[in-house]
């Protein structure tokens, strides 16, 4: 059956869906952040099917999140970098790493913490308004359209 | 095809993968923080199929994000209620909404915003990290097992 598509809708959070959606994404695009550039890094890091995987990079290039570069000439071989807009595409994960430990876990806390590479302090991911600095109170809002 | 499950991995990316990863859940938590309550208010405001919505709806009340409660005993009739996790969980649509505001529309910047109710102010969602309220900087991170 052919999936109903998001991806032209109007609302930011329906565009983001009809991409993450797809399923493994979120992890292919974990993996990449963890230092995955080649094909067969992904396959064997996350056990994704060749075929799906085939599919999602290039979904990615063409979402320009991933750029496709060769590294090798005969036989031309390829491998994926992280765009500023796949960089970006961090603060998704980092919402879903935050809420997923805070309660896909029975007891309350996941086994993964975030560390600074170099302090070694806990990085905790929190979603804030960034004008105020303060959480989102979602009880508050209203959507508005943007006056052009 | 059965897909590959991630919802008892350790990584709570991907535990949060599985459960967004259900073609239309995010629209669906989006419409309950819009007010939506009842089966069929989902149907109007998505034009999501009925046996769609069924299941995953389902699975929220199964995830315990939305709470089934009676509001009419004959014939018997449901609305579906956020629950504490499920309020959590809008952090994850916000960050959605920010990534997609800033990177999924060709002039950089989405047609709605996020106001607040009283002042209306724009709300731009952020994530930092909690401890120092700064962004976080993914090349700075590294994953690292609780001690417990």
């Amino acid at each position: 059956m052919r999936r109903t598509r998001f991806d032209e809708w109007p609302c930011p959070i329906a565009r983001t869906t009809d991409l993450i959606g797809d399923w493994w994404t979120p992890l292919v695009m974990r993996e990449a952040f963890l230092g995955r550039k080649r094909f067969d890094d992904w396959v064997t890091a996350l056990g994704i099917p060749r075929a799906v995987l085939t599919a999602r990079l290039e979904r990615l290039v063409q979402e320009e999140m991933l750029r496709k570069v060769a590294y090798e000439e005969r036989p031309a071989r390829y491998e994926y970098k992280l765009t500023e807009k796949g960089i970006a595409f961090y603060d998704v994960l980092a919402a879903m790493w935050r809420w997923g430990s805070d309660w896909q876990w029975g007891d309350g806390e996941g086994p993964l913490m975030l560390v600074d590479r170099d302090s070694g302090e806990e990085v905790v991911p929190t979603v804030v308004n960034e004008h105020t600095g303060e959480r989102i109170d979602v009880r508050r809002l209203r959507v508005k359209t943007r006056a052009h």
